[in-house]
């Protein structure tokens, strides 16, 4: 086959239709999610196992750019695949006899052609795991954050409450590289809902739901609570950090794989 | 230092009190817990983690001797330790600094002298997950075996009810090697419980507790239940094939990642 012919093949020739897949993942040995050359992400495997068993190349949107060792459990991803032969069941299994044990996907789906992963999401919900006991646990070594020091729950539960609604999360994002002669991107997002429950045996589990997250916002909410809950900072602070608008104000980020992309939010469906 | 200070550095001198742990253990990266020369064991990597910690070498009597990647919450360990200056919470703090993430010493008690994590034991409880869906789930890839073809529950908790009881489990046992003119050891075991449970999202939690196990025990009974669950045995077959007392007549092991350790009980305690 000539190079010519070899590109030609790659092409996607006929109608195409719109798939969206549910991906689970352990982010451990990921680079993250976004494809990156010369490290291994978990769209770069998912890609080229999906171009395999369809035999030709996909561009994937998703729901949520996670992190380096971030995991998902219901991250949501589009793409268009030709529609003659198309096999989801089988897809689904081939790519997960591909991609398996780290990178799953649980379900796939045709769905409209404007439906995109990322621009169709309504709202997006985290999860972040502390094990708040002297002792280890072994089967969570991967999944959460080991804090031997005792926390105080209450105060870190009360600390949720200023994020809650319509805020300039400032504070507490990454700010996103600025395009010469472009303006700064808005740092506000609606907090939904945020708050810790007690799962028992000292796992403590942090979730929270934005219509949008801003850069490596959910870490840095939890490493400033746990501020909180280890009596470093005050739980009336909050609300002072977010109007101040100062990263330097807020704690230091909790680890990444604490963090889990627990479900995405459209119209009429959720992962 | 010459060899023979070394050796008399290593003994332990003046009293000793008998210490009972509570450890759990991924099994993913070890071949089983007895001590083994050339290869990485828990009982290898405890004993030197806690003999160098106590400054002399200890002796381990383990109340389960799981195999190669089964793994354990509540494996019961006890050994003697010098008297003198021994702190508990220090101890296993500095154990599972060091053994962490796969081992975790969850608790450490003095005990009775005459206290043995094997011999004083009254029962086991050992747990069996089986992801039961056509996705795999990276974050049960560890602990779970994973079955995409369907099964049938009702069969398989039927099939348990003939277990339970004393019976001699040779057909399910891996017969220990007879030392020469010694008689067979009895593979007669007490069943106190066993039985399934739906987890949801597909998880099926086998629980199964007894006076003691024999060599293999759960992995083959679990074997069998799941050739019952998949329609390649009938639930009324189990009594037989305890009575004919051939392995043969069993079905294949179950593999061993989804099988964990979970409680061991004594008088008036259980880990």
């Amino acid at each position: 086959m000539t190079l010519f012919e070899a590109a030609a093949a790659d092409m996607v020739t006929g109608p195409t239709v719109r798939v969206r897949i549910t991906v689970a993942y352990d982010g451990t040995g990921f680079h993250g999610f976004a494809a990156n050359i010369g490290v291994r992400t978990v769209a770069g495997v998912l890609a080229e196992a999906l171009g395999r068993v369809l035999g030709h190349p996909i561009e994937l949107s998703c729901a949520g750019r996670t992190d380096r060792g971030v995991h998902a459990r219901g991250q949501v991803v589009t793409f268009d695949a030709r529609e003659e032969g198309l096999d989801l069941p089988a897809l689904a299994r081939s790519v997960n006899h591909m991609c398996g044990p780290a990178v799953a996907v649980r379900d796939a789906a045709v769905v409209a052609a404007d439906f995109d992963a990322r621009f169709s999401a309504t709202a997006r919900r985290y999860r972040y795991l502390v094990l708040n006991r002297p002792d280890p646990d072994p089967f969570l070594a991967r999944t959460a954050w080991h804090i031997e020091r005792p926390l105080d729950r209450c105060a870190m539960v009360l600390a949720c409450d200023p994020f809650i609604g319509e805020h300039d999360f400032t504070a507490f994002c990454r700010r996103p590289k600025r395009r010469h002669g472009e303006p700064d991107a808005s740092l506000v997002r609606r907090v939904v809902e945020a708050g810790w429950s007690d799962d028992g045996d000292g796992v403590l589990r942090f979730e929270i739901e934005a219509t949008a997250f801003c850069h490596q916002m959910v870490r840095s909410l939890v490493g400033t609570l746990v501020d909180v809950g280890a009596g470093r900072r005050a739980a009336g602070e909050m609300a002072g950090i977010i109007r101040a608008g100062d990263r330097a104000g807020a704690g230091d980020l909790a680890p990444p794989h604490g963090l889990t992309l627990w479900t995405v939010r459209y119209e009429g469906w959720s992962s």
